[in-house]
């Protein structure tokens, strides 16, 4: 690492702390050169504009969310199994605070709804990618004959990103202490209501 | 209203708009005073501090929330009618943007999570009680035997919570042109998936 980068890296790092508590809108230039006993005009030659520097924090969030996540959930067998592991691991780095971002994306996506900009940009584009993946896996699951046909694969995926969003309101804000056991249940009751009918036919072909 | 009364409304109202745009953390005194023409410490006259300004700020939204949504949804008739328009009339609050304060609240959720004070302690006090409301009116749509004993009634609403929250975050910063439609869709299946029991064995006989 270059000097320039171990720089910029620490940077980030002190960014992403400030952001996990107060939002991405918490990073000023103001109170990191404090915090990191640097100049502001350092600040800028590294990273041009506070909204660099926020979308840098942002990226960071993403990759991990793509190394806890993703690229783990991707492995599991297709269909219902792969999309089972994508979502439960989505829900446990939800739980997973600042240290890895998870407050972050979804705290983001509340903060930079209305405010245009490259942040959100990359916010929306790294949202719908995920969505859509789920989409996929869900389709997937539906061809596959895990999950009964005439399922919406994109009402599907709402809904799971609704127990996501609720359990995050619940544990976080409301103090819920059974928060996580709920939402686990509330997974485990979409998936097998998406195999019910599924199972229905084949008692019936056998009448 | 007396000159005092008046002055503070037209900085709660300015702080609102605010509020809409860019959070309750968005009111400073240093924006509103230049905005209303006033001295920073005029503002801190009416307000004792910022956060009294966005605690009455926040009061304001709980108000309008009770006026638009609770108070007129406990008009309908106790069971699974209450309880649907309760929740339909949430949905379509939500959706009311900046000018009645739907934003607010549910980006608030997301945005004082991790910081406590009286602004959280209020929401989280709002919040609460709203959801209670809801488990209550639940609860006689089981015991009235329009939903299927059995039946979690804290689960259920925060399923509800989840269709509202995961709407949100589709409409307003993933730009899904069908983010209504399908929230309102949601809501369905979940009053239709509650009485469930009740419907079944018909459609079977019939096929």
């Amino acid at each position: 690492m270059t000097k320039g980068a171990a720089t910029r890296d620490r940077i980030i790092q002190r960014a992403e702390r400030i952001a996990g508590l107060e939002g991405l809108d918490g990073i000023t230039f103001g109170v990191l050169a404090a915090e990191l006993a640097m100049s502001k005009s350092g600040l800028f030659a590294h990273f041009g504009s506070r909204e660099g520097l926020q979308l840098a924090v942002l990226l960071r969030a993403v990759d991990r969310f793509h190394a806890d996540v993703l690229y783990p959930g991707l492995r599991a067998r297709s269909g219902e199994p792969r999309l089972r592991s994508l979502v439960h691991r989505w829900l446990a780095w939800e739980r997973t605070r600042e240290a890895r971002g998870g407050d972050l994306l979804s705290a983001a996506a509340f903060e930079f709804d209305d405010r245009p900009g490259i942040v959100r940009d990359c916010l929306v584009t790294s949202q719908r990618r995920w969505l859509a993946t789920l989409a996929v896996a869900c389709t997937i699951a539906i061809e596959a004959g895990h999950f009964r046909a005439g399922i919406d694969a994109e009402a599907w995926v709402r809904e799971a990103h609704g127990v996501i969003l609720a359990h995050r309101v619940a544990q976080r804000l409301l103090g819920d202490a059974q928060a996580d056991r709920r939402a686990a249940a509330a997974m485990d009751e979409l998936f097998a209501r998406s195999r019910e009918v599924a199972h229905k036919p084949r008692r019936r072909r056998a009448a």
